[in-house]
């Protein structure tokens, strides 16, 4: 199933078009768009529509509106974290330049607009509840980015704040995706609540599995730099728990790595990851990801689901957590 | 009555709202909305609205869609042209920065959508051609800026390129103003083109007026720099005009004023003001004006107002092409 959801979705992207010229603003939105990455976003719409109503092919595009706009913010957000590689290419900014970065997203989110645009089987009124819900999680997308952006000159973020964060930044869109597809099947506002819910959840599990990814990932799978959050100093779970948490000695040698000037990188990494797994965090951040993930479970059970369809959407969530990549 | 639009618009955009978290990404909204302006466009949108049905009330937040999405264009614009100054007022990246001029524009882009689905009494279909025509018109705007982005570096414009340049950064908007009006009011299809073909007339002719302006324009009354886009050496319609007509002498004078190193400034504009003159170049685009503007009063003929209604429209479009401001 969700191959057919993904060889629709990647054939509606190659053929993708708003426009042709000038070149500077239509290239790099086929570039990005055509780097590749999971279309879990789309994945999950289409699932979740497949879970209510077989036709699931005519709600391709407004599907797709959902992953244009993610890739409209990580074209403005590499702009603004003046980021050199995305998927491992080089970024738009970099690329190109900055301006045409800023003036090919604005392209791009008025191209999401008119993929949502293509949905012709509703109500007007449930159309416009689908795109409030668009303009409501769109407008969080970017507090959660503008949240990032002020942690990094802040000394201390605390775990509440940082959840709240990655909520915006990450989850909300995946709670999104979950109820469009929901709602462009015509479910009722409840069902569409929980839909969103087990997005919301996921989401969360996702980004923090990210963060122990970074720190523990398998270098020959994870196609990152390993340790790159904390190089960075990255206030993430991890870190904002272990200064949380670090007393005397393990206090000490925290500070001291996180001061360091030019310090030895392989030594650095090194250290922090010990005072990770010291303290416990790795195990702590471990729980909490099965916490959200079992959250999301109950919110499932909660659907009246059949049980192959169940089996079918649990099987694609534990994929979202349970990676290695 | 144009009072009456404006008083109606201006309690809509005090009241504005999407959200308030983080500061950052909402201060810079109000502050740019309530700079100020002239609202032409969501005035024009009314206006044609108005020539149609009486309950203009109705769609005063889908007319404020446009000026919401013309205001996100300046943000995004003023950072890519460097412009320390709107309306008088430091723009919103120099009186924050880059990073929150790129994102609080986004939200914005964001809210615009939101009021535009601020809109009831349409059929699906109805609205969704709405939707269509004003993204199909948002990606016309952002190929404009980057045409004029292009332009800057290219040691050579043509007329026909420019005029297609500012047709599409300036005058498709207030095309789709007026053309929304009568789409919002249920005109047909060929209503609804000469709408748009009258809005289109009236923003070119605007523009040029512009470019007029900044040479002939009053300093007491202009509010800006006379001789600005000179002393930048813009690629204007008088500039390009005058590098296709000068000859001999003309020719050489134009060249030495445009490739001088750090001359007076004062000396510049009078002498290429001079030039201009010279070579009937003020007189060519003040007919030029002429032309687009009669051009839209023959579409308003084609439009069979009562004679009041026409006084009305008549009015307020000469009013843009004839200010001095």
């Amino acid at each position: 199933m969700n191959q057919a959801f993904i060889a629709a979705l990647e054939a509606e992207i190659h053929q993708q078009s708003l426009g042709e010229t000038p070149q500077e603003l239509y290239d790099p939105i086929r570039y990005l768009m055509q780097l590749g990455g999971k279309r879990i976003r789309p994945v999950l719409c289409l699932l979740s529509y497949s879970l209510f109503k077989a036709d699931w092919q005519k709600v391709v595009n407004p599907a797709l509106a959902i992953e244009i706009f993610h890739n409209f913010t990580l074209m403005h957000d590499d702009i603004m974290d003046k980021a050199p590689l995305r998927r491992g290419k080089q970024t738009v900014h970099e690329k190109w330049n900055d301006n045409i970065a800023i003036l090919s997203g604005d392209v791009m989110l008025v191209n999401a607009y008119q993929y949502l645009n293509q949905c012709q089987h509703l109500t007007l009124a449930e159309y416009q509840h689908v795109v409030l819900r668009f303009n409501r999680t769109a407008a969080e997308v970017c507090e959660g980015q503008q949240m990032d952006m002020n942690f990094e000159s802040r000394d201390q973020v605390r775990v509440d704040e940082y959840i709240e964060m990655i909520r915006l930044k990450t989850s909300v869109l995946i709670g999104l995706s979950m109820e469009m597809g929901g709602l462009l099947a015509g479910v009722d506002a409840a069902k569409a609540r929980i839909l969103y819910e087990i997005g919301e959840c996921i989401g969360l599990g996702f980004q923090l599995k990210d963060d122990l990814l970074d720190v523990y990932g398998d270098p020959e799978k994870f196609g990152k730099q390993v340790g790159g959050d904390i190089l960075a100093n990255k206030k993430t779970y991890l870190l904002i728990r272990a200064l949380e948490t670090a007393r005397g000695e393990s206090a000490l040698s925290l500070q001291h790595w996180l001061t360091a000037v030019q310090p030895d990188p392989v030594e650095k990494v090194r250290a922090i990851t010990a005072l990770y797994s010291e303290l416990g965090i790795r195990a702590e951040a471990e729980e909490k990801i099965n916490e959200y993930f079992d959250q999301a479970f109950q919110s499932i059970d909660r659907l009246n689901l059949n049980s192959g369809q169940k089996e079918a959407l649990g099987k694609f969530l534990s994929g979202l957590v349970d990676r290695e990549v």
